[in-house]
């Protein structure tokens, strides 16, 4: 275990390195990047979808999936770049595979760059990937006690959206409750309900975005 | 890496030496034992609350989270006896802990027991737990795409449940396409459809559950 461990040490410290390297890229070209991370099914690909339609900025994305190539296809269609990561089994994206995927888009032509992350609410949250914020996606049926069971991501995550909104009248969920459990963990989160089927509750996210963008492009 | 490598696989193969201990432990005591996966919300505490009220069978569950007791807790209050293990941000359970949790619960008196595993559907697919059966869980808000983009689960599970199915009028979902994609996979999985709130569809999946029962008395 302690050779694990050792070893462990190493592959996160050389993430560490190339998560930086990333940094240094992605802010060289003024780009705002954002991990966007959530459970299966928690939405991640229509809520791009919908922000992609309506963002009004030049857009890349970067899709993680375990297999299947389906969410970059999904992304090509909404208008935008997309390079898609198979990780063959793997739980979470690190930054050697952004870096490569970082690489084959025109990153000079983009405004923001998303990162789809793996569909998992544990792993990902503690591989950095060279982002500006990393956001988490909860959604309605999925239950209001998640951020208090998963702590790791909403430690972490600067923006929290929560997806499905439009199913709260079919489910039982207090947006208050999830609210005040992530701000606990963490008091500068932005905590935004939305629904990426009806749109409500979508202009403070994509604001979120522009505002990120304006602050990367003064400093690029 | 290769010494992460070699240290990982010492990891795996001492996993594979518990979870035997653990089967044959459950053997000698006659027990069925589910290991139950599925992502953050998916249902399966509710689907457990449901299934320890109707079942008529002597259950104890071990439960699996990252963090908090509000799940064994709710078990508790179904009338079972249950056993909490937190990982402390492991992402899955692992052999080692389902047998300190299993030496908590007086097995010799139960028909069934149930392990509700971490809220994740990527890594607990490949540790074995000494169970007889994986349970994979998924929701219908998650979306119908999930068992072709998460696949080492899906392969590996005896029986699919498709939770929610109470929430189909609202959200787009084909139960058919899911089915054929588990069935790809693994051409003798079980599918059944059903709902933790209406109980539509549950009597198969107890049915499911008293016959492993049945078999597991003949051979324990």
């Amino acid at each position: 275990m302690a050779q694990g461990k050792a070893a462990g040490a190493k592959v996160v410290s050389k993430n560490v390195e190339i998560a930086a390297a990333n940094r240094a890229l992605f802010r060289r070209h003024g780009l705002f990047v954002l991990n966007l991370i959530g459970s299966p099914g928690a939405g991640k690909t229509t809520l791009l979808e919908g922000t992609l339609k309506r963002l009004g900025l030049k857009a890349g994305v970067i899709e993680g999936d375990v297999k299947t190539s389906i969410d970059a296809e999904r992304i090509r269609a909404a208008g935008a770049p997309a390079v898609q990561i198979e990780t063959q089994g793997a739980c979470h994206l690190d930054a050697a595979m952004v870096s490569r995927a970082a690489s084959e888009l025109d990153l000079g032509a983009l405004d923001v760059l998303f990162i789809e992350n793996v569909g998992n609410l544990v792993c990902p949250a503690g591989s950095d990937l060279g982002e500006d914020v990393k956001v988490a996606l909860i959604s309605v049926p999925e239950g209001d006690e998640k951020p208090a069971k998963y702590p790791a991501l909403f430690v972490r995550a600067a923006v929290v959206l929560i997806n499905k909104t439009d199913l709260l009248p079919y489910v039982e969920y207090s947006v208050e409750r999830a609210s005040a459990d992530c701000r606990k963990m963490n008091n500068d989160a932005v905590v935004l309900p939305l629904s990426s089927k009806t749109y409500e509750g979508f202009e403070p996210w994509l604001e979120y975005i522009r505002a990120g963008v304006r602050r990367a492009q003064a400093k690029g």
